[in-house]
Order: C-alpha cells, then sequence, then structure tokens
C-alpha cells in the first residue's frame, strides 16, 4: 500500500479525500487556487504548484474538480501521468464524462467515480477526513472499464472505509437524479415558494421547513451543474415524483403512507455478509449484478472480495 | 403567576408543554391514554384520571390531543372548566376549529394555538421541556377574540420562552400549508420515488435524501389528518411550488438560485427589538400587523408588549 496517490482539486471533496488518504498512503495534491494550496500545505498535505508535478509519479489519481471542468481537466492528468496509473474522478454525473472521456481517447485507463458524501458547504476549510467513513463510493463498471484499474481503485476506497458501489454510469445517473438531483429542486422550489408567500410564512417556518429546504443552502453552482448535466434523467425523476402527488380534490393518506414505508424501509435496511471470488467467472457481471441489488464492496483481498447485501424489503 | 394551568392529552406537544410549563406554574396533566398517564406521573407530573378532573379550577387549559378529536376535546372542556377559564389548543390547522368552536357556541373564551414545534417522534417518551424555546407559537386573533383572554395566554406562552406569533386561522392556515403541510408531501414523493427505483438507489440514497425525506418518518396519522384538515391551502401552496419546477427543456438554473437564496435569506434573517403599548389604540389591528410582518411577542408587562419585528429581505 506505499503507491503515490495525487488528489487535483483540494476542495471539500478532494480536501478530505487527501487528508483522509494521508493517513495510510504517499499523497500529492494540488488546486488550481493558490490560496487553497496554501490551506492545504498548513493543513501538512504535501502539494505541489503544478497539476504535471502533482500527478507524474503517482499510480493512482483522483481528480475532484468542479463538474464543468471535468473533462478538460481529466484530459490533462491523463497526458501527465505515469504509464499504467489509474485516473479517476468524484463528479455527480458520469454518462457525459464518459462520452467526453471516449471522444479524447485517453490514454490511461479511467474508471468514473463518485462518492455519495458532502454537505451544503464546500472549500478546503470544510473538509473532513472522516467525510467518506461508511459512505457509499460509486466506481463505474462500464463494458470498457479496465477490471484491474477498476479493483485498485476499489482496494484504496475500501482502505479509507468507504462502501464501494460497482454500477454503470446511465444506472448511476438515474440513481442520483432521484436520490440528489430531484431533492435539490425539490428544496428550492420550497423556499422560493415560502419566501414568496411573505414574513409570515418565513416566522413559522420550523423543523419541516428546514429539513425540507437544507441542501438550498449548498452554493447553487453545484446543483445547477449537476442538474443541467443530467438533464434527461432528472426531467424522468420528476415526472415521476411529481406524479405521485395527490391530485386535487384526491386524498392525500395513500401518498403519506407510502412515503413513510419507504423511509423507515430505508432506516431499518439490514444487510448480509458476503464473498466474491477475484477468480470467479463474470466477475464483472457478479460485480453489476451486486450494485444492482444494493450491494457494495466492504474490502478487497487478494483472492476474495468482502461484500454485504441489503436484504429485499 | 400562580395560575393553575391544565394540559388535556400529554404526547410529545402536551408532555413538553406540561413539564415546561411546570417550572413556573401549578400544572394538572391528563390523556386519555392510562400508560400515558402512569408516564408522566414518573416524570414528577400533577395527572388526573378524568378529563373533567383536571380541568376543574384552571384559569387556563391547553388541549393537546390529535387533530380528529380536537373539536370534540375542546366542547367538552369548554364544559367542564371554571368561569372565565381560557382554552386554547396547539392543532396545526386552524379554520375547521374555528368552524366547529362557534358552531358548538361554547361556554368559555377560545383562542386558537399552534406551536411551531415538532420532531418525527411522538408520545410523552419523546417529550422534551425545552422544546419550545424560541419557537414560533400562533396565537390566533379573530374578529370574536376575547383580547384579555389573548394577552393572558400570550404572557404564559412568552413566560415558557416561546415567540408568540399573532395571525388570523385563515393567515396561519396558509402559511402552514407552505411550511409544514406541502413539505410533509414532498418528502412522501420523494421516498417512494426511491424506493420504487430499486436498491441501488436506496443504497446511494445520502445526505440530500435523508434532509428531504426527514418529516417521511413522521408516524402517517399525524400528517394525514393535517393535510386532509388543510386541504384546500394544501393544494393551493402545491400547485404554486410544482409551477416553479422547471419544465421539460427549461434550464434549472434560475430556480436552484431563487431557492438558496430564499434559504439564506430565511437563515440571516435580522430582528430589530420594538414595544407596543397596551393601552394604544386599536392593539387588536396592530398585533395583526406585527403577525403579518413576521414579527412576534416576547415579553407582556403589565403596560407594554415587548416585540422583535424582522428587517424586510
Amino acid at each position: 500500500m506505499s503507491e503515490l496517490i495525487a488528489v487535483v482539486g483540494l476542495g471539500l471533496i478532494g480536501g478530505s479525500l487527501a487528508r483522509r488518504l494521508a493517513s495510510c498512503h504517499d499523497v500529492v495534491g494540488y488546486d488550481a487556487d493558490p490560496a487553497t494550496r496554501a490551506l492545504a500545505r498548513t493543513a501538512g498535505l504535501a502539494v505541489e504548484d503544478a497539476l504535471p508535478a502533482a500527478v507524474h509519479g503517482a499510480s493512482v489519481v483522483f481528480v475532484a474538480v468542479p463538474l464543468p471542468a471535468l473533462s478538460d481537466v481529466v484530459a490533462q492528468v491523463a497526458l501527465a501521468s505515469a504509464p499504467g496509473a489509474v485516473v479517476t474522478d468524484v463528479g455527480s454525473v458520469k454518462s457525459p464524462l464518459y462520452a467526453a472521456v471516449r471522444e479524447q481517447g485517453l490514454s490511461a485507463p479511467f474508471v468514473g467515480g463518485h462518492p455519495m458524501a458532502g454537505t451544503e458547504r464546500s472549500g478546503f476549510a470544510a473538509s473532513d477526513p472522516g467525510l467518506y467513513d461508511g459512505a457509499a463510493w460509486v466506481l463505474c463498471l462500464e463494458p470498457d472499464t479496465d477490471l484491474s484499474a477498476w479493483l485498485r481503485l476499489a482496494a484504496v476506497l475500501t482502505g479509507i472505509g468507504a462502501r464501494v458501489v460497482p454500477s454503470t454510469a446511465a444506472e448511476h445517473d438515474a440513481a442520483v437524479a432521484r436520490i440528489s438531483h430531484v431533492p435539490h429542486l425539490l428544496a428550492a422550489a420550497l423556499a422560493a415558494t415560502v419566501a414568496d408567500a411573505g414574513p409570515l410564512a418565513m416566522t413559522l417556518a420550523a423543523g419541516s421547513f428546514r429539513a425540507g429546504t437544507r441542501v438550498a443552502a449548498t452554493a447553487p453552482e453545484l446543483p445547477s451543474s449537476m442538474v443541467r448535466a443530467n438533464l434527461g434523467a432528472v426531467e424522468t425523476a420528476l415526472a415521476e415524483t411529481m406524479q405521485r402527488l395527490p391530485a386535487r380534490g384526491a386524498d392525500p393518506g395513500p401518498l403519506i403512507v407510502a412515503g413513510h414505508r419507504a423511509r423507515i424501509a430505508w432506516e431499518e435496511r439490514q444487510v448480509a455478509p458476503a464473498e466474491i471470488a477475484l477468480d470467479g467467472e463474470e466477475l464483472r457481471g457478479r460485480l453489476l449484478d451486486l450494485g444492482r441489488r444494493g450491494g457494495w464492496l466492504e474490502r478487497v483481498d487478494p483472492h476474495t472480495l468482502s461484500v454485504a447485501v441489503p436484504e429485499p424489503v
């Protein structure tokens, strides 16, 4: 585990990752912003002043830059990285990035990734090495994904306590439209409706408003770029969600009961441990099947993967 | 302040209230459920085994029972209470209760109330005497409201640290449709959509799903009865909220920016102190104006009300 790992982009996501990885690997960071580089150095990280210097010699490179810059920076990293280095990212939408990567014909093996963690804050100052403890971290398995590169990344990420979830880019994008992008739109619509309702409503707003609009506190560039990049899946998911809302005159009771059941099922979901042999047949298919069943990798050993599989609800 | 105050219904809301009031008043409680009565006695509250015995001799009676039982219990309390006692409630929808109270022709002065506090838990075991610290507590001011009864209640509630917000029943119901009832419907729709999307989505669900569906963890009877009782206002508020969501092909950016501004304006709202003379003209109108500007009573003194008024955003 004495790999050199580079993290490009040291905001909340990259900064938290670099700090956590530094406890078990050699880590070098880079950020385009000199103030962020200075902050990261003060926190004890090794930081280079230029992207090629940071990436040079690293066997794994995490690209943690904002979504609009992502495909350009991934291409720069692939050009600058050592032969055989694995390039991955942490962006919240995967299909457009894969399209760009395939168009560019990257020389380095690329695996799209997405940690399901974050807060409504941003920047290195908000970073937290514990951010990924027990967090789901999607690693995409596409037909052209280098399986050994995928497994190297999975070993690094399970090593810092993340739950590595195998998924295709398209299935990931459809899922995050529902669990993240639509929630951002609903939170924004709720906050704007209450503000327009006037000062009395703002004063009465309490717990259900606070929770329902929490993600609207996020700097708007982030959710805007996510939703724009995933617009097709988001529109489908939004239409699905809106169709559930009661029509005028309809009883709202069944929706409220269904929502309650769903939330409690989520909170109380049980998982069972299992193993997948690394030299077994159809490893790619078995991994994708694990992800579709809601499962994840807990540990990568030389011959087996320790996995967790939720019990059906 | 040596009034005897009765609290009928000792769940989360009534139990928290009785426990907090007991630190500065004589308090007697009652609950229809013997197990709840036993629990409340164990917590040190004086509890009667019958409603008339609890209400007898009290100068203020809080009715804190579930919405479907509310108007019946308010009528029972009014019959059993001492002459001049003030009856109030804590229900989350006010117009239907006022309609029932007027139809019944209550003998006791009635003031509808609604504390903007609660959690997704319920029952006396979840009660917390600190629940109302700094919480908005609507007291309705209708054309037929006894102003001295209203001020007595306002004194009791500001005395336990609540922010007393004057409002008409209709304006209250329109506001809570937006800040509470629509959020419950959106949370339910979100939770149900994600559950139906399958196990992968359930595994990826993290912070924005957790916050956006938090209130769906509430026992469904409570939000169902609130939404049903306020259905007209909720349908209007829901239509307003849905109209803000981007149409197919539209840029979601402006909504996300508007929602962010609204949430931050709510978080950062500043208030200024002011006073209202109790012997001034048009006290009723000035109180309702205060509520419409988002203001509240902080303290009731013999000749003045100390109030807080939010600065316009």
